[in-house]
């Protein structure tokens, strides 16, 4: 049996998605801009996927939905725009994010650090969560945006945005989040939660690879990052890619149809998972279960390296990834670990399982076989599991 | 019947690519870089894809093909890229370019030119083509970048670009060609042509859009436009859309495979078009005919509006194009029409037909009737067809 657990990194596109996307391959084809039938063609589904996108995160008629190529290139959008705009161009020179943000977020952050701006990096709690309060508390004359993530990938965690957002609100100061990890897991609304700009990744929820949104609140002017063309309304140059903007726009549509069975059957089966491996002796949910999404479980299990482990758990047809930020190929290995202390035992033994409404509790029960002999088999090779050696350090 | 003329806006994906990416939405939908069988199932078919690449263009193993969204994308990373590194951070502060580059080469140069920079839009001569020797009549010491296309979009006047990759070589400056309307129509050889970077849409092809690529010569740095996971790299973060990516692949692959039917099959057929309206009395092909790509003709029929032409070949069917600024839905509308006089007639009457290997001989002979019955009524309805009178322009 082959079970998918690893759907935080990306997801099966759902065949109904597949369906919708389909005839705009080798039918209708068209460039949408084009004047000729051809091109008017691709209208009808693109409104109609620009209709769910929007009502999927209750976006108003007056705000900007825009069609990119992922989160990453959304994230690069508001953070260099702001840099363009506010930081070159303006008066402004600070920054504010967390410590466990995507790469996304960092690397793009640490580019404008290369070029001057100061950042801040808000550190997360015991429990892997961003207080509301220490944004405040770190918003300058000078800060011209702070981006948080709305739920962190490893760990699941859902962040105060409503709260941050009223924080930005009133200092006047732009907030962006990363929603990647959110979209189809948990309820979002940008209105509710003060949001300026959001980032999501259509991949994440069972729509395809290649193509994201960026949301942008009414009356916001940002600099593009891609110049070209007045496709977006000059805000994203380029040709629409039409199959997957159909694709994400219906699988946002199932997406927020199945809030209601994510928060109940897939956290059920999520539970169970998590249950039985917590069964196992010394083994713990990193940052604790508390305001979580409902499909995602990071377990440290102690004495058992978590490169090993996938490695097991892949022999035996099981996906899941590691929270360590070893796994030099995981390239959604994140700071979180590090957050808990990076040279601590935690951070080479985390184990992150993340489901969706795709698995079956069958797929759950052999994953829990799976799990637990992969366990006994891995911590009786080790000299002592209680003690994971330094030379397991990533091959550093 | 319905015939599609309009192929350097967008082509169909040709089935046989569709076929190659069709198992990677539903089937094997793992994120690449993950360490599971399911990230790795992905791998070979990816190799493969990125083998047709370096290959179709005579890439070096050891120059880089990075895979984006589209070739706007690709455009946008070479001259913010460029900017960033040589300009902001840098001594130089100028960029070659010409006029009758696409938009998102303009479109980024004017932002630059916002910013400060000195941008020079080289003209094109009588024939719509970039004389090789005006580039090195303007090159200075201060010069960052060359920018040059390797085809044009409205014309498939050809330019010469290995002549402008030796001038820059020479000069020790950066070489960029947007190739986005040369690659599958015409031989394309980055190593001969001296090319540092070069940008291309895999749907001008017959791939998928929503992908395109930049080649970077070997040792090249330049500052990525996606900052964040180490995908491609990390010179373009962001989770690979394997099914485009394969898609890409195998589109260079029949596009290189095609080249010869090009040159011939398609060629004939648009000669055949061709010599069929210019049976029209008072028809001019923009441009003149000599060195274009094989399946462009961009002509001017006196007294007929390219707009009025537009709608009235789509009502029977056929899908064109037109070279005047004024189609403002049309993104691919192009200031090659400015060059021969913006005020001109001819920028008002221009209309192109853009032929692929798909297009058949029956689907030609219809259109030429098509074309030519369209000329009749318009020029009927007009009460001197000589005279176009300044009230249609665009509607404006």
């Amino acid at each position: 049996m082959e079970v998918y657990l690893d759907n935080n990194a990306t997801t099966i596109v759902d065949p109904i998605v597949y369906e919708e996307m389909r005839p705009f391959f080798c039918e209708k084809y068209g460039n949408p801009n084009s004047l000729h039938r051809f091109g008017a063609g691709t209208h009808p589904k693109m409104m109609e996927a620009l209709d769910y996108l929007y009502s999927g995160i209750n976006a108003s008629d007056d705000d900007d939905i825009i069609i990119v190529s992922n989160a990453t290139e959304s994230i690069n959008t508001v953070i260099k725009g702001v840099w363009i705009d506010q930081i070159l161009n303006g008066n402004k020179n600070h920054i504010i994010t967390s410590e466990v943000e995507h790469p996304a977020v960092t690397a793009t952050c640490k580019f404008l650090e290369s070029q001057g701006v100061s950042v801040t990096y808000l550190p997360v709690n015991e429990n892997g969560v961003l207080e509301a309060h220490t944004v405040k508390d770190f918003i300058r004359d000078d800060t011209a945006l702070v981006s948080i993530m709305w739920a962190n990938n490893e760990t699941g965690k859902l962040f105060p945005i409503k709260e941050i957002g009223e924080i930005c609100k009133e200092a006047g100061v732009l907030f962006h989040s990363d929603a990647t990890q959110a979209i189809g897991k948990v309820p979002v609304d940008v209105q509710e939660a003060n949001i300026d700009f959001m980032s999501f990744s259509a991949h994440k929820f069972h729509g395809p690879k290649g193509v994201g949104a960026l949301y942008i609140k009414k009356g916001i002017k940002i600099t593009p990052l891609l110049h070209g063309g007045e496709q977006m309304g000059g805000k994203r140059a380029g040709t629409v890619d039409v199959a997957s903007m159909v694709g994400m726009g219906f699988a946002m549509k199932l997406a927020v149809e199945n809030l209601e069975f994510e928060a109940t059957e897939v956290k059920r089966l999520r539970d169970k998972l998590e249950a039985a491996i917590l069964e196992i002796p010394e083994t713990v949910v990193i940052g604790g279960k508390e305001n979580r999404t409902p499909n995602t479980t990071l377990i440290s299990i102690r004495g058992v390296e978590g490169e090993s482990m996938l490695w097991d758990l892949n022999q035996n047809g099981v996906g899941a990834s590691t929270g360590s930020a070893c796994a030099s190929e995981d390239l959604e290995a994140n700071p979180v670990m590090n957050a808990f202390g990076s040279d601590s035992e935690l951070a080479h033994t985390g184990v992150r399982f993340s489901l969706s409404r795709f698995n079956t509790e069958e797929q759950i029960d052999y994953a829990i076989d799976v799990i637990k002999k992969a366990v006994t088999r891995l911590r009786n090779i080790s000299s002592s599991y209680a003690y994971a050696p330094s030379s397991h350090k990533c091959g550093l």
